[in-house]
């Protein structure tokens, strides 16, 4: 526990985070080893861009990879290499800063750079990656609006170089198996979703609160959980958004929104009705209903353990490292040429034209917005 | 089980509506019998007016009751008399029919009227019974909008009655928990309520599928629950509402509303994500998240048993008649004069002006709807 709070006040998340990343050491203790698996023949060299918590999460989470490998950094603040460099033994060869980073391209180490930096900055960082022909995970949300988001898919089509979201959960065997579930029909036809993320974020000054650097609040960050879960419930795209915001704490939301609900009509009929809050814990499930069964997950979007009720009992499924998992499931689409997770950035985009939806509702005070794919 | 199947089928509520009140009778068997109370000295003398299939619920239910007793009869169908006389020995002078209601108030043995007819019919039939000098309850929905509800209201002060709505909850150990808790900080502020309350209907020949005599659909019936949960979890009353409708089954559902999600804003800046269907079941459920603990319930709305999570554990209460306890409840009050429970005629209209307001949106496309108290 010790641990985890210094890391927790280390990286300004707050005390509200713990309930989002509860137990992810925990997990790593428990679920099977992937460390102890023998490392693939041929292993996806990554580089990490941008040191910030959660770069720092998925760091941990590399080591338990086979097929990916962290080798790399690019970072904005020399003094944290060293720490890096003695953590996770990287090369300088493989170290660049901001300035630098177009010479990437001439490095053969490297295969993909994951890009964690600042949510307004994405756009720009993928653009960067993929002119230095390397492949490219980008945190979600993919970027500040769904105009950027396809600029920024175009660029790596252009350059021939993948372009992926960090949608840990689709790697998670709980959020697998549910899908795995409604694709086989168990759950019948889908009647309703009802979804919530997020938690109580902490330090006032961090990135998060600041609209430049992350092109909104709650809606931006977690509400995208709610966006991505309402649709891996469905297997649907929306058609029309209402969202609706509340405030209760205007001085710490001066910039970014605080708390949003809001609601996709999908062509089938069903009504997602979904949330997401910087202010408040405990708020984290998803709930599907159909006519033949439903599901519930809770907790349903943090770091892990997931956990999951359906009419058939609890989702059996072993509780693994978001991150690893992640990171060994694009490596092995990338180096076996497997078929793409359904984690790109065409997904990425889909999530971001709900968003702008739910930000345009909010503008016209809860107007139904039609979504045009 | 075949006992309940016989009742389901025999009133025509369908399959559906058996997980609403899943459990009913294994409560009654479970439960400490109020029966083997000693009756009160003084009963409130009750009689039943609409003998469908809710009637003959609260009926059963009173069979429990101390302070309150069935003596008598509204009913517009004859061939219903004997067996109705046979199972609650009814004395035939407190036997009325819809031409000669108005003779009641002649009756020195009956004291109160509960109405259980189709909604529509809910603001003639309390007039009616306010005319004759008797208490009144009413039940749920309190008429078919609030100007019904304040002219009910109105009639009742002006005759010196009591007029309740059966809101049963508010009588139900768990339920009373969770508002006990609220009220006693133990939430800290509330910061969101998300419920859902429904299920699938049967028979399509129905009354509650008839517009011109349920008043609306699934909003009407029960998204009630949705309105008054959101309240009683809240304890403010709310400002403003915005209302979807999806409609996957246009044929059974031609003349009323299926499926409503709803959300109603509070002063404090609460925003209550709710919704109400006639065509899932395993809908019913009942959110609260406050800034220092959470409060879950589910099932949250049928007959029960009710069940209840918090951030405390799982709420011990015991499991109780509904019916038994809103009757004997209502009885102590106008009998011993204690105060009102939080189920009277007002009660009703604040919910009422909440539906007002949510078919108000639903016909502006989803447009934020104020309401005015």
């Amino acid at each position: 526990m010790n641990s985890r709070r210094d890391f927790l006040q280390k990286f300004s998340l707050g005390i509200g985070a713990a309930a989002f990343i509860a137990g992810a050491e925990n997990v790593s203790a428990a679920a099977p080893k992937i460390a102890d698996a023998p490392k693939a023949d041929k292993q996806l060299r990554v580089a990490l861009m941008g040191l910030g918590g959660y770069a720092n999460i998925v760091a941990r989470g590399m080591k338990e990879c086979k097929t990916a490998k962290l080798v790399g950094l690019v970072t904005g603040t020399p003094s944290k290499i060293p720490e890096w460099k003695q953590k996770y033994g990287i090369e300088d060869k493989n170290i660049y800063n901001y300035e630098n980073l177009q010479e990437i391209k001439n490095n053969p180490d490297i295969d993909l750079v994951y890009v964690i930096t600042p949510n307004s900055l994405h756009h720009k960082h993928v653009l960067q990656v993929a002119a230095a022909g390397k492949h490219v995970i980008c945190e979600k949300p993919v970027a500040d609006n769904a105009k950027q988001a396809r600029e920024m898919i175009a660029a790596c089509e252009k350059a021939g170089v993948k372009f992926y979201i960090g949608y840990r959960l689709h790697f998670e065997p709980h959020t697998r198996e549910l899908i795995r579930m409604r694709e086989a029909g168990e759950f019948g036809k889908i009647m309703h979703v009802n979804n919530y993320a997020g938690f109580t974020i902490g330090d006032p000054t961090q990135w998060r609160l600041k609209k430049n650097l992350a092109g909104g609040g709650a809606m931006m960050d977690v509400g995208v959980y709610s966006t991505n879960g309402a649709r891996y419930c469905t297997g649907e795209e929306p058609v029309w958004v209402t969202a609706q915001e509340s405030k209760t704490d205007p001085v710490k939301f001066k910039d970014v929104d605080e708390t949003v609900t809001f609601q996709l009509g999908f062509p089938s009929g069903i009504i997602a009705n979904c949330g997401c809050t910087y202010n408040f814990n405990h708020a984290e499930r998803l709930h599907v209903m159909g006519q033949k069964g439903w599901a519930e997950m809770n907790p349903a979007f943090g770091y892990g353990p997931i956990r999951g009720n359906t009419h058939k009992g609890a989702i059996d499924a072993p509780d693994v490292n978001h991150q690893a998992y992640q990171m060994d499931g694009i490596a092995d689409a990338i180096l076996n040429g497997k078929p793409d997770p359904n984690v790109t950035g065409h997904e990425g985009l889909k999530d971001m034209l709900v968003i702008d939806a739910v930000y345009e509702s909010l503008r016209k005070n809860g107007a139904k917005v039609f979504i045009k794919q």
